[in-house]
């Protein structure tokens, strides 16, 4: 996995962690500007795929709130499907990407 | 504004109507699979841009969605920005945009 130059501070490893600590949490991927992967939590696979498609869905997100409103900002994408959740928070230089499993149903 | 050949029953119109009237809810567009808006609440260049913008990234999701899960099916993309935040729920014929003003912080 062709991984950026970030240097992965301690601290970044220690947050990540803590997210995938999270109950439900079932992944975490950091992906840079250009859509490389810093950092994940998920096989190689699932890695690569995250990447590249989530990274460029919020980057079109965020050029569609800009042309809605040039004074306004994309803050946060949720993805919410049948079998998960994927939450993006897009920064200046890093994509940050964590994906959820749903609750068990409360009768389970 | 062209709109779709569907027939925008009562029930839909009532739907719609109580969806608006709901607090901070600043606008409704309801847009079917060819991004032709059926009805909208907001003025005609927000209903233009809103349907034809904010489908693209929702069929866009939709078909990530299945890519990294041919069994998976989007249900809903939420678009949180500085502003407002924007809920997308898409169909197999229509996709519903609300867009949502944020509470007021508790101390205004």
């Amino acid at each position: 996995m062709a991984t950026s130059e970030l240097p992965i501070t301690h601290d970044l490893d220690e947050i990540l962690r803590r997210i995938s600590d999270i109950k439900h949490i079932a992944g975490v991927v950091v992906v840079n500007k250009e859509g490389v992967t810093v950092k994940s939590t998920l096989d190689n696979s699932l890695t690569a795929m995250y990447s590249v498609l989530v990274s460029s869905l919020a980057t079109r997100a965020k050029s569609i709130i800009r042309d809605l409103d040039p004074t306004n900002e994309l803050t946060y994408l949720r993805i919410k499907s049948k079998k998960h959740e994927v939450l993006v928070a897009p920064d200046e230089e890093y994509i940050l990407i964590v994906v959820q499993n749903p609750p068990e149903p409360l009768n389970s």
